[in-house]
């Protein structure tokens, strides 16, 4: 089952600067060999099920070992059994009802 | 890895009546054997990671199977490696403090 | 407009243990009084939708003042204009389909 | 008080096409001068609370007017006390760490 996600990863008790965690689990999702797109409050995450799971759940096993004790993350998640849709063709979809 | 999630599918494509769909996603979480407290916007489920992931896939499956063509899920995803937490400590934790 | 959110208020910056901010919250929409309910990953709330942002704004508020200098929080949204409903009808919704 | 947000406007009960719905919320963001950013699942939102509130509330109104019975959104909201951060600083500071 392919699936589109958005993922914001929050690291809690290691101060207001997060960035460096929100970086580490970009390095996950490149090893993961998957597509993403990073956005001003979290990442567009495409593929198929299990491998975009894994790696959200890589994330949490490596901010953890970075040293944050808690993590709370909200993931949106989209699937449809209609038709193949890309990340871009959600944007397009919008930008030509815009033009 | 423990986990605790907030869930909250939403079918899409089959009209603005959707609590059939819901009901059985708790029929999946009951047959998986997962700790889940149902409220107004989601359910919140608590256990293993990878049975509570395998369970929101099952979910996932279960509602396209019974004809919904499109679905957009929210998942808030809480893990902690500093202490145990239960469900119910989190409330407690609140209302104790109201007290 | 009637409005039912869920809302998931996250202070960051102020180590692990939110549940004193968490009941601050409690407060402001008891103060509000408005109708709510609390679970283990946020608060449902039901009212007029001025009403209800107007609290959701003097969380962010009043535990900025408590001291966080950085929150993130997650809302979910629901309005209707086919029928009224309440946050016990989409609990009953569920429970009547299972039943 | 400064707000980032991100929206995701889900229109229900109107099948499985809601492009042009995110499309007519994009012009109510237009119109109230603020600045955005489209994503493949959802729109980021920068501005004063108030101001970016009452643009999520004309975005539900313009939906139900066009004819949606039901929405349900989901909403991150970010407020920071200790310093300013616009979108682009959020993006930057993981872009900067990973180089």
């Amino acid at each position: 089952m392919k699936v589109i996600i958005d993922l914001c990863v929050v690291p809690m008790g290691v101060g207001v600067s997060v960035g460096k965690y929100v970086a580490e689990c970009q390095k996950v999702l490149q090893d993961a060999g998957l597509e993403y797109q990073v956005h001003a409050y979290g990442t567009n995450i495409e593929g198929d099920w299990d491998e975009v799971f894994a790696a959200v759940k890589r994330c949490h096993e490596r901010v953890h070992a970075m040293g944050a004790p808690r993590i709370t993350t909200s993931i949106k998640v989209g699937t449809r059994t209609d038709r193949e849709q890309s990340m871009q063709d959600k944007i397009d979809s919008v930008t030509e009802t815009l033009a």
